[in-house]
């Protein structure tokens, strides 16, 4: 087993990353002396699949869990499933040294977590992602929400879990999509963060595609150091933060756009990342060769490269980068590329640039 | 003017108390560096009385506000409303460093703080409390959040604002009766920490009852002051802050069992404090003449001390205490006086003392 330590001081925790560690998540609640109740957050999908385990070691570690399950998929993102966990654990008596376990992937992580950060002013909140994204991703840093109708990720908190426990045997019974779509965040971290890191995903990736147990765990610890180092310098995303949504700006207007489940997450991203390496050619210099190596990357991982939008698309996709979290003075900002493994943020880009590399 | 500073680290804030500062608001408000873009959270009551000046100082200082408003009470304080709030601040095109300004009372501020907390994971937030419950008491700490209908403020945040500012002339606009139940927590101050400002309120409650500008000025800003060194020591309330809740679980299971609305906070407070001293009479040896010295200053400040449950009410009140946040392992948690001006808190009380005195 490897374990991360995301350094953020009294709100510090470690993540877990190991195969077969569901049934040790009671025993890690019982060493955090949390209370007696809590609530196991998971999909339709994900129950059957792994809510047993869980379930049955926290009762083995002297818990009470209750179980609440929600739709699968991002539609589950919103402010009515917010509202009917906040009535289950109102009818399960939970109390403020309650916690919450979410058990899934991005969507359960995030939907839980919002919800643990916001009932009774706050509830401690652990981690249990079951897909390669939120292992790599969401399960890191402390990032809640739920969707708007005006935007993704508009409602939220910045809340941070007390554990992360990554099982990576729960990736065996993730559909290959979306273990794919996974992939785009992985390789973000190379293009970020670490040339060397993004050389070994390009050496390894039909390795990684036949889920090699040891390259995984290295895989999804690299992104955990490497989310956990960035996090750590600035919690709340006022500066470095901002280079982990290299991708994510022009991959969330995709999502908006084309309507929430089109495309999963991953696969916008991989396109804004193909749309961010145009724009840092044409703001940053960023080397051809270098907008090659990603595309090739992305492509190898099976992600979608290339994408046709309509004028009404476009038009609808420039209102929703508008409302972007990272706007600020009504001005869209970019993290962009100057060579894989270094990129900048909070950079203006033309709108004429910016529709060019859409087009 | 007098200013009252909350000492809580990089979330430290000052209080502004005085006649006749709504028209500073702008001012004030570009010293803190705020984004241009705000809303002005507050409710058809108080908008007619007081949002002009708010606006116009806001415009006047190079902002621009928006309004929202949402009908005035307890009632407002729920999920619906919160939804309202985030899609008028989508549709404002609000950033995140835009902020938010609460005009109004504890209802406008708890939810107005609530969606700045959560809105794009948080925005800058600005109280302008005009009730005299809201200026001595939710103004100060950081407590947001709404209702559901398992009980109140189930749902919310710790969130502090950037600048508190309490207009004492909002007061004078403000029904008498909304008035008296802003004393039952100024009288709780003196009883949970400072034994002469109860003295001074027993003497001067006439003159307070006029709106006397001096006295007013320096009720709220001790009130203020005891609040600010309260949870300076204690953010979330995890020891000592818990005080602060004295009268409240019984309080709060009033309003709940008749239903909100029926009793205004402070009268439930008044009544709750009624039964939190025959408990500690009971259970901390709080001198008799105590009690009646409570019971006295809260009926010359015009509040209710007494009155009478249905065997069914009892029952209700009993199952809306077991959902008190302060719960722990299933026990109901007491703050009780041992003398006016010192208490204890996190005291268990039996059943059956809890049921003599509600009867």
């Amino acid at each position: 087993m490897r374990i991360v330590k995301v350094p953020l001081g009294d709100r510090s925790y470690s993540i877990f990353i190991g195969e077969g560690l569901l049934p040790r998540l009671g025993a890690e609640c019982r060493r955090l002396q949390l209370g007696a109740r809590c609530a196991v957050v998971t999909d339709e999908t994900v129950a059957p699949l792994h809510a047993q385990p869980v379930l049955e070691s926290l009762t083995a570690a002297g818990f009470e869990p209750c179980s609440i399950r929600v739709p699968a998929g991002e539609t589950s993102k919103n402010l009515r499933m917010v509202e009917r966990c906040y009535d289950e654990l109102a009818g399960h008596r939970l109390e403020r040294k309650s916690f919450i376990v979410a058990l899934g992937g991005g969507v359960v992580g995030d939907l839980a977590g919002f919800v643990a950060a916001t009932y009774l002013r706050g509830l401690p909140f652990v981690q249990v992602p079951t897909t390669l994204l939120s292992q790599v991703d969401s399960s890191v840093g402390g990032k809640t929400g739920v969707n708007l109708k005006a935007g993704k990720n508009l409602v939220g908190a910045f809340y941070q879990p007390k554990l992360v426990l990554c099982d990576l045997g729960t990736l065996r019974t993730l559909p290959e999509r979306e273990f794919r779509a996974g992939l785009a965040e992985v390789i973000k971290y190379g293009v970020i963060y670490d040339a060397a890191f993004f050389r070994r995903l390009e050496r390894e990736m039909p390795k990684l595609l036949q889920l090699d147990p040891k390259l995984l765990a290295a895989v999804v610890a690299r992104c955990c150091e490497i989310k956990a180092e960035v996090v750590g310098q600035d919690e709340t995303e006022s500066g470095l933060r901002a280079i982990l949504n290299f991708g994510h700006t022009v991959g969330h207007a995709i999502e908006n756009t084309a309507g929430y489940g089109k495309y999963l997450h991953g696969e916008a991203v991989a396109l804004g990342m193909i749309a961010a390496a145009v724009l840092s050619a044409a703001m940053q210099g960023l080397p051809d060769g270098d907008a090659v190596r990603l595309a090739e990357l992305l492509a190898a991982a099976g992600l979608p490269t290339e994408i046709k939008f309509t004028a009404g698309q476009l038009a609808r996709m420039f209102e929703a980068m508008k409302l972007d979290k990272k706007v600020s003075a009504g001005e869209i900002k970019f993290v962009l590329a100057e060579r894989i493994g270094k990129v900048v943020w909070g950079q203006k880009v033309p709108t004429t640039v910016i529709q060019e590399a859409l087009t």
